[in-house]
């Protein structure tokens, strides 16, 4: 069977543009939420914009991570730990966990382009303690807003991808290099993270500056081909 | 007479670096140093390279703060806040002072792609505190590595530039913009400062893993020429 992945908070802008690009790269994806019910709107949804090659389906959080090989984390912030808490004897070993999460001041009543400082030092490392032996993480596609992630045009941006390991981080960067445009760079150890983490709210102050929707970013002077 | 533009820690790399590069724009430089003669040796140096039309003299630090318009900070950041405390009764007001101090981890026997945590939040909020009413800084050119700053090639990557003072955010984000190649952004409020600060720690990181010496950074979808 082919591999599926789960997107938690699959419901939300970001998890379901994650959604949408991954399937039209022809991943089997399954969107999770709290409520099966809302989940099945946005996979019905979805499969309404891709069209019929889509392979989309919809469960609750603990279902779709129990289904899934890889699972995405694309909740806020402050619903973060609580979820993480609750998935506890949901996972499965050798699952991989790509972390999306950034901790905007946002969360709690402050500027999207302003961060709360986390103990652990970034919303990955936060999640990471939080998972069991077994299951590994990444943090990736912070950069790339919710905007960028509808429809299938190119995506002007790369993803820097950071993790401590080497299959995690291999299989988050096939991902983010199966969008069209999207280049997957080696952000290096998961505690980088907090500095990917922190250029998405430079992104949304750009965004506001320069009143655009899609402000994205790219590295320079390195071996890889745009 | 034509407004001189010091530079303090002008004899390091990062230093005579910008110093090259705003002297081929046709600023007038002032390579400042704890030490006059060495200060002498480099703009020697810089002399010899750029050629007949290049206009850079060589002071103290103090001297060179009274000499100048425009003061541009490329001291290492185990060492700004003593030079900013020896230079406290040298500074005229309405002097703008460019910060481009990174604290890096190094300053502390670190790894240089690990950022200290300095309490005001970054090196240019620090370097704040430390200057008289009447002074304004802006924080700018954290991400040009001293490698792309050689030479006269242009340089592919964007200056962030971040202050609460409209004027000096305006000649920083002007003297960015001489240097081929490059495009000045708006980086909002000097509190921005210490994410793009620690965007350099991230291209350190891009460099030694992908073994290359010139990283950059380019932003993308803002309505900005290349």
């Amino acid at each position: 069977m082919a591999r599926r992945i789960a997107i938690l908070g699959g419901t939300g802008p970001e998890g379901s543009g994650l959604a949408n690009r991954l399937a039209r790269a022809g991943e089997h994806i399954v969107i999770g939420s709290r409520d099966a019910a809302r989940a099945e709107i946005t996979a019905q949804q979805l499969r309404t914009d891709i069209g019929p090659s889509a392979s989309i389906d919809a469960l609750e959080n603990a279902a779709a991570v129990a289904a899934a090989e890889i699972v995405i984390l694309t909740v806020p912030f402050f619903g973060q730990a609580v979820l993480l808490k609750q998935l506890k004897t949901d996972w499965k070993p050798g699952t991989v966990v790509i972390d999306t999460t950034v901790p905007l001041a946002a969360a709690v009543g402050g500027s999207p382009s302003r961060m709360i400082g986390v103990w652990q030092g970034s919303a990955a490392e936060a999640a990471a303690e939080l998972l069991p032996a077994g299951v590994s993480i990444a943090a990736a596609f912070h950069n790339l807003g919710a905007e960028l992630l509808t429809g299938d045009h190119p995506i002007d941006s790369d993803v820097l991808v950071c993790s401590d390991n080497d299959h995690a981080k291999q299989v988050a960067m096939e991902l983010a290099g199966k969008i069209p445009g999207v280049r997957a760079i080696n952000g290096g150890k998961l505690e980088n993270a907090r500095i990917v983490e922190s250029l998405t709210a430079l992104l949304i102050g750009l965004n506001i500056r320069y009143k655009v929707h899609a402000a994205g970013v790219r590295f320079t002077g390195l071996p890889l081909k745009m």
